[in-house]
């Protein structure tokens, strides 16, 4: 488990927790319980949101594009930080690479990895806190629902590959 | 300059001006001009988009995630063809990647390139129609905006790197 403090002593399981509350939210709205937000270096919040595939019906809704919306346009993102519940898929990571976004906290990764590894590489500061909340929620959502979790991810057919 | 007829015999250059009426479509409403369009295999339309970071305020929407929102819930994106007016940002080749869309199609890549390689090593179908018309109206936009189109691509400062 990686260290829950980062440089400037900022808590991230603090920032984890408003990524998990979005999650909450999204799974007692009947979606897919994945949560994320944006902070600037200070850990001061510019957006939260959460996926809404479900909720609104819409595909392009994952948890860190949504918070990436809520946060409205900013000039520079090479200092905030992006805190997801679930490792960032490649469309999620290829948004932080594309708008510079230099930090990355994931709350999980057992349940699924995407694009981390190549955001490392990339030298993106990658955090993975290994939350056991984070992982019993999501490990029991995609139990019991593998085809919307598939759909997700852009998975074909039933089995629930991850 | 790539075939504009694809394998299925599909004039792909009628496809790309589904997407070119997008971006122009913004050009007229004092956005950035990026259009796209994500088609069935068969060339039926399934969903078109426009850059909205200026109309909207939002810079979670670019024209080929506009496009895939606007397609709705697809099951299986793998015989699907995303056709944009500009080379896929990182945000966007992510987007592609992640949910398996077989092919894309690019109106002009030499007023940018983000991840056509890696969708092409990836095994996705990548064609460049190298449109004077997308080329035109990108380098004109790029040249009289160059602050707005740096914002849109995560470039911090005022010069105009692609």
């Amino acid at each position: 488990m990686s260290s829950r403090t980062d440089a400037s002593g900022i808590d991230l399981s603090l920032l984890l927790d408003t990524a998990y509350q979005q999650a909450r939210l999204g799974l007692d709205e009947g979606g897919i319980p994945i949560g994320a937000a944006l902070f600037a270096a200070d850990g001061t919040l510019l957006g939260e949101g959460r996926n809404r595939r479900v909720q609104h019906d819409d595909p392009s809704v994952h948890g860190e594009t949504d918070a990436f919306r809520a946060a409205g346009r900013q000039r520079d993102y090479s200092s905030t930080i992006m805190v997801t519940t679930l490792a960032p898929c490649w469309y999620c990571s290829g948004l932080i690479r594309q708008f510079g976004i230099g930090a990355v906290v994931i709350g999980e990764n057992r349940s699924f990895q995407g694009g981390q590894d190549w955001l490392a590489e990339l030298g993106i500061s990658v955090t993975i806190l290994d939350d056991e909340r984070c992982y019993t929620m999501m490990s029991d959502f995609i139990a019991t629902n593998p085809g919307l979790w598939n759909e997700d991810i852009g998975v074909v057919g039933e089995e629930n590959r991850t």
